[in-house]
């Protein structure tokens, strides 16, 4: 794969929005940055199928040939997740019904994935697209639909199909009524048939259910379009997808961050080659490097290789317009985390409709302006380092346990209201990377645990059977582990489970605990509890910090147990970044994983290259030089210079130093 | 009635919810907690019949005959509250139509209940169920279905009825165009079957007469029950309903407290032998006992007889797990109201679907915590002070007027937007019940003054004609009145009376006014005057308090006056509750009522034993140790200790005495 | 017509909705406060037409004929802006579907006035109306319709209009596919009958296209009621509307405010004689003159005359009800902006539904009370003083250039959460106001600018080309521009123009900007930047201010160039009203206009008389008596006292002079 050999640089490029004929034009833009790379196709549907059956894939031939002209790679995506209006008329149920109603046309992503007529046309052009395309030399792979998710498809056919999976999941209506606890408010049902419209439940059981059938869905959407691609591809080309986040909203604007609960990402991973996502996040004086950190190390492991970054940010926003310097930064970041191509979206800010201002490296007039600049500067570097950048490894002893189920669940059973599933996946993540204790964040369906020291559970609510016996046996046998309140509390149907908390646990953790409060004026350490405290008694286990409150004063808030040959830690409280690094310092010890002297805004990001070199990634996240004392003898591949040990460096506001140690 | 002969103390017993069978260890945990009766049955309708016409009643069988061999007596609801979804599947229209639209299946209390195919298919279930259990020893009494309300159903079969319902209520078109003032903006009609769908109307007084049937549909629904259970029921069974009130969502979570606008208290009644109720409320810091008094106050003066408590909370959320004695505290609260049972919602915690986290006694380990030994407790008390807390009469002379059709009103021309009419309804009770000044609540419609010396009207809107006529011979007569702002405003039709305000009350409070606006920095004696201020211009009234403002100042805010033998105090703004105070205690004096010393957080509330003796409850509502000195020669029923008048007495936080007087 | 020889002064009057019958009395109050004129009928459809095509026009006849008893004039309004229930049932697609789905009966304003059947039962009650009235003596003038705008009337019998209409307007379905930018997202549509319902549109150029008919089809309802009405009306029969703003909401209520985005008012101006409005504004402390200048700076200069205030303010709400003296000014400030009509919602407050608190003059008992009082005031001056306050003519040299279109264009693409169009519109309005620089208010599609020096342009996004040029051409023939960020942006369908912005003016303005950003502390000139930042590039222009930021302080903020004869002024972000008056005074210095040394809350409106004199209105608009010196001889015509130039004059709190030169 190309890929393997250089790294990706390029943007999506939409030939069929141009206000007027500039293919050239662009082409030259880009080769002078430094592109090798563009991604096109993947929204323009009815531009290729303009009637049913009546296909033009003359912007896609020319965009080809002139990328082939310029020396350009080209990704093709299938335009599935905008369908055509025409569609819609032909078949009215085409378009979804959700928990909201009925659809209506003009967004993209509002179609039923279930839906036979979609799936019928969706197949025809498929097939057309593919086999029009796979043969041309410079197309390396391929995208398959774009962000799938299962859009909450809740129509009749959804549910139809529903009826049948769930039929084929419970051997007995009676096991369904006694596993889901349907008999709780004359809920139970006599028959599979008889199962009613999920959009109405009160039952957390039934409704998770239900969003799992979704995500199989949406899982099995993408398997299906990699097997007709599959039928023309080469073996040299690659089948990807384009995989995001959780968006996050904030009065200020929204990022993308946090374990995505419209698809599973581990289960959807069967139908790519590679793994592909997009990154964006706040810039200017919000950005910190968290967001791409975390899209790597989320993405990485799941196929334990490196991935693609497809889209990323170059002035979206008025609000997201970079600071001199920091596109450069965000693109070292995606290489530091394990990214095997930078792309961003889109190549020329859209003249209109809903993304006029999610701009593109060209504003709308289309003249070179200082973000094309900063892309030119970072493609020569590519240029000149992608033999030292490509193909690096990460090798990191933390992980945490992430859950697609529970970013769902949990909004049925919230911590509180401004505290979700995914806050706590942050508040650990965030911790850990402003300490630069750079980890990996893995499934909680995953089996392997190989070279893991430490694993941290924040609110892992819904825990299988299986997964407390891995944690049980992990921990004897030398493993760490680092648990919140609210984990390991349901079966798989988010069923409480009726024994002692933490189920199956207690011995592992040496507590227990069988109530919990909201913390009013309630501080550990000197520090404000938030959003939920457990008020935990431990057995073996120490109490290292107990609750400072008028009655709850006799619970301990954070134990520490040793199981095995291993260490087990609990807290039963939110406390401040600030204290809760006390406590991961002390795990880590635990763990043997030794700390870095850094800390945020100073992030350092270690990769190993092919040939088992150190490579040293440092970046100043912050708006002031900062000047400080390397612990290594290295080169700076940037700056083309060398320092040793014990020598300061001084990174300027928004820098990057490369530091290939020797 | 057993009720009659000792405290019932018992729990909502789910069993048809259980994870595992442990039927004889709860009722062994619950006779070891004093308990002597269980609540069942009332949500499991799809579990007694699991498709039409088969009937399954094996769980509620093997609860009474479990509950019989450990002493318990038991209540049986009736399961009407939650419909099977096989019954909506039957006739979709068995789901309400409400002016959000069409219900969806999932919830409880989404019917609608004047639906021909529900009330058929519940009348059968209810006669199996009623004719199944009657006949047990140990079945004391029926409750019919739960916290009934209208639901706002909506639904074409609904506006049908009430298109026949309105037509007797008026002599023709003519007069119901002019009595709702249906010339405006053109929707008057011609026919009564051109009223047109409610959920659209922009006329309050149509949308007043669209509620008042909603809430006799509900009324008359229980009614239709109670009919159907006395042709089964022995003379020892009771009928009850388990009224709840308004809830009350704050960010910070919610309660319930206040006039309930879905059914009418005071015409639901008669479907009832007993009044039956569940009262939530806030607790830890936030407990004030006020719940519970308001609940009592409102429930006992329905019937002028006691009643049941059949829901009320143990550990229900995470911010309601109750401090150390304070379980103990709203049990004796209950009491001291002129409760006659004190039931826990409910037994076990569920262990999933939507009340997950409404807790019960035990925890979802089943295990005894340290609410099950409180509840312990407490039921040892009953036990040993039964005789003496059984039977016990209030003789209030003060009462608040209340109107359930007035905060549907309020909410249609609101005083502010954060200021409802139930909040008017608490800004009274809540500054009486600091002040130690006992009240009843009584509804409008009640014509039984006898007994009062003052009576309170808040903010009551709508006022018809009869009552005005009452208030002006109860204050001739020698009665002392206190209304508020907005109060005798409108007819019974919420047509604003055309003639000077108070309507038909400007003698008896010597005053009129005609403007009103928003007090924005306006004081009265130094207090900041909030949410509307009305321009009183004294007649044979004198000014009180006046308004301090550059234009508004030549207005009164507060008059008193003379008027027969009585006095009328008239509020014309909201004014915070220590000025409120002030002018009721002189109110209370012009009334003839003593006031007590105590004040908030020290709570008395006095009750009369069967036998003469009077009982005064005296409560600690703080986290504080308090003494006091003592006003009576009394005997502690709690500590076993006596008492004499100027002796001091400590009350440890959250802490009762129940002091027999001699 | 008798607005030309007299100030019409009068009310709205309802006699339907009268509890009892008091014509007479209300006539006989009528006449005492001054009165002249009322207007009637334009809500009451199902009054006068019962059932279909049974009229009853009684209440009319016997309002007009004690109105001629009583001399007073009376203004005819068509109904059709509520229509009867029947008419819905006659027709359920009476009632519009809209965005937020099928309108529910009750509320006006929720037909669609597309429909046949609406449209056919409209013409009926309007032939049938003004046949019978246009030939009484007292009546002067005919109201069509009320507040009238499109109403987002989406049903499927508008958008197949909608259809027809758009493929009028383009040559292909290429050139619309182009045009409206649909290729993106698949949205390209194969014919004119694919054209999708446009409320799921993510397309702002298709939506604005689809506003822009619904606007058409509310202007030309309007002249279709305009041609009716005309085959009655006699030559001394006026024909207006009641033109109203954009509703502002905020926290502590609405006011009327802001170009009106559901009808252009420039566009439906044809549909009458003359142009007729309501205003309506905070009072109180909030009392600035704002809206009742703004009003009539945008009404006179459509038809280049003076104006009739259908609607203004008695005591609505309870806030609102005036401080003494503030009607009288209210009043005034209509006159001084070229008022030829002062007329209150309305003569009594109605005593159910809706409006009930939307206060007339009278309130719910009728009984003169203050506000009665100091109506009757004005009358008595306005009797005395008609022949010095009519025909009055005002010469403004400034304009503000606002358009109709970029109120909805900028909803889809907004400045800021909290910074709309019209947000930008009051920015500048108000600043001129308060430095009392008297402005027009024209529309972007008025083409006669004879008589201005200077223009303003807040925020014309969308900008049509031929305006483009016409603006270049004002500035070289030597007049002063002033534009802010986010002008001359797009073309009349919403495509952002592909080349460098300012499009086709960065002559003009000297300048050019491909970037821009939210301003997160940033300053220009120490005043702090708000909402949006341009990062100008002066070529020619010099840069005025620049900002302050570490990054962004190499770009100007506000920029001046010298073009042709002329100015231009550019301001790149927001900044504090005190910040925007520095620049407005040195472009009203290049343009030649002369300032006043007043400012708020002194006002002052100059107007001319028939007979050539200066007649100048001064208003204290504030709770102070305020003492200044004046700069003219006059005549105060309200106090009958002469002033000279340099005189000490004392305006009351609320007070007006009205000064007349000499």
């Amino acid at each position: 794969m190309q890929f393997e050999k250089e790294i990706l640089f390029g943007a999506a490029y939409y030939e069929e929005y141009l206000p007027y004929d500039r293919l050239e034009q662009d082409m030259e833009l880009m080769v002078q940055a430094g592109f090798n790379v563009i991604r096109i196709a993947e929204s323009t549907w009815s531009t290729e199928e303009p009637e049913p059956g009546k296909y033009d894939f003359s912007h896609v031939d020319r965009v080809i040939d002139a990328a082939e002209r310029h020396g350009l790679s080209v990704i093709i995506g299938t335009p599935t997740y905008a369908v055509p209006h025409w569609l819609t008329e032909l078949d009215p149920d085409v378009l979804a019904v959700t928990k909201n109603g009925k659809e209506l046309y003009g967004h993209r992503q509002n179609m039923d994935i279930t839906n036979p007529t979609y799936r019928a046309y969706a197949e025809k052009i498929i097939r057309a697209l593919i086999s029009h395309t796979a043969g041309r030399k410079n197309v390396i792979g391929f995208q398959l639909d774009n962000e799938t998710k299962h859009y909450d498809t809740s129509g009749e056919h959804a549910v139809a199909l529903f009826r049948k999976w769930m039929e084929k999941r419970y051997a007995s209506v009676e096991e369904l009524n006694k596993r889901l606890g349907l008999h709780y408010w004359s809920n139970a049902v006599n028959s599979f048939s008889d199962l009613p419209d999920p959009r109405g439940t009160i039952n957390g059981s039934y409704a998770a259910e239900f969003a799992r059938f979704q995500r199989t869905c949406a899982a099995d959407f993408l398997k299906w379009q990699r097997a007709i691609v599959e039928e023309y591809c080469r073996p040299d080309q690659f089948i990807t997808q384009n995989f995001d986040y959780e968006w996050r909203e904030f009065p200020s604007g929204g990022y993308s961050w946090g374990v995505q609960p419209g698809i599973c990402h581990y289960e959807a991973s069967d139908a790519v080659t590679v793994m592909g996502t997009d990154i964006y996040c706040f810039d200017q004086d919000r950005l910190t490097g968290r967001e791409i950190a975390f899209g790597g190390d989320l993405m990485r492991p799941v196929k334990k290789a490196n991935y693609l970054v497809l889209e990323s940010q170059a002035q979206a926003f008025k609000e997201w317009l970079p600071y001199p310097g920091q596109l450069f930064q965000m693109a070292m970041s995606h290489i530091a985390s394990g990214a095997c191509s930078v792309m961003y979206w889109n190549w020329f800010s859209i003249h209109n409709a809903i993304e006029s201002y999610w701009k593109g490296i060209l504003s709308h007039d289309f003249e070179p302006n200082p973000t094309y600049e900063e892309v030119a500067e970072i493609g020569k570097a590519f240029k000149r380092l992608s033999p030292e950048l490509t193909g690096l490894k990460k090798k990191n002893e933390a992980a945490i346990v992430v859950s697609t189920e529970n970013v769902d669940v949990l909004k049925w059973f919230p911590t509180a209201p401004d505290f979700t599933y995914n806050d706590g996946v942050h508040w650990i993540y965030d911790t850990l990377y402003d300490m630069n204790l750079e980890c990996d964040v893995i499934f909680a369906k995953e089996t392997d645990w190989s070279g893991y020291k430490l694993l941290i559970f924040p609110q892992l609510y819904l825990t299988e059977e299986g997964l407390v016996e891995r944690i049980r046996a992990f921990t004897e046998a030398g493993g760490t582990v680092f648990a919140t309140f609210r984990s390991f509390f349901t079966d798989d149907r988010v069923k409480i489970y009726p024994d002692r908390q933490p189920h199956g646990l207690t011995e592992v953790f040496g507590m227990t605990y069988n109530q919990y409060t909201n913390p009013d004026q309630v501080t550990v350490g000197g520090a404000k509890a938030r959003y939920w405290m457990e008020l935990l008694k431990p057995d073996t286990a120490k109490a290292v910090d107990s609750y400072e409150h008028q009655y709850w004063g006799g619970y301990a808030a954070v134990t520490r147990n040793e199981y095995g040959k291993g260490h087990a830690w609990y807290l039963g409280t939110y406390l401040p970044e600030s204290k809760l690094k006390e406590y991961l310092k002390q795990a880590a010890a635990d763990a043997g994983i030794s700390l870095q002297a850094y800390a945020f805004p100073l992030i350092l990001r270690t990769c190993e290259t092919p040939d088992g070199n150190c490579l040293r990634f440092i970046f100043n996240y912050s708006r002031e030089t900062i000047r400080t004392v390397l612990e290594w003898n290295g080169y700076d591949l940037l700056s083309d210079r060398d320092y040793h040990a014990g020598e300061q460096a001084e990174l300027k506001d928004w820098g990057v130093m490369i530091l290939k140690e020797h």
